[in-house]
């Protein structure tokens, strides 16, 4: 029953960290290296490289090494079946909702 | 620069693992008790307890005792800043491609 996706869980586990999508919001202005980033937040290279490798590994940040410098940016994956999945479950939500609603005027229909 | 928020991390870390996906999928088609979970999912109901937990701290489920039986059913987030999430960084992407792109037809005019 459980479909396993591991993309998918990457993708989650990647986004569920606020530094991690702050670095996604930075790279979504342009291109940076590892220093730069390590500058914007504050952070110390290692602990910025972690962040980014967790990014790179589901697929949201690429990056490419030029001589000694490491430059990050967005993709390649569009987090497709993430927006699927989550559109999935609105609609389930929404359905749920409804057969609520139904219930409840079906209750108040047989009032006295 | 990180904008930390609570709920975006705990549904994104909640929707990371596949029982949790699974389990909110199956709560899509109707309200399930744990043990309805348990026998679905092939799983103990210490395991599955521990699951349900973390959807219900992400507010993705709700759960009600009736005596001595849980039920269990989807809500009460929508999900609504994790879309506006998801469809930001597409954009971002998107963004960075019409970049890159304008990038390449500048070089190729540049071309002798």
């Amino acid at each position: 029953m459980v479909q396993y996706s591991p993309p998918l869980d990457a993708a989650f586990a990647a986004l569920s960290d606020p530094t991690r999508r702050g670095i996604l919001e930075r790279l979504g202005r342009g291109e940076a290296t590892i220093s730069d980033l390590a500058a914007a937040f504050g952070m110390t290279l290692t602990g910025i490289k972690k962040h980014v490798r967790i990014l790179e590994q589901a697929g949201l940040v690429t990056t490419k090494k030029v001589g000694r410098v490491r430059y990050c940016r967005l993709g390649p994956r569009r987090l497709e079946d993430e927006t699927t999945w989550i559109a999935a479950y609105r609609q389930m939500l929404e359905a749920q909702l409804d057969r609520l609603g139904d219930f409840l005027e079906q209750e108040k229909g047989s009032l006295p």
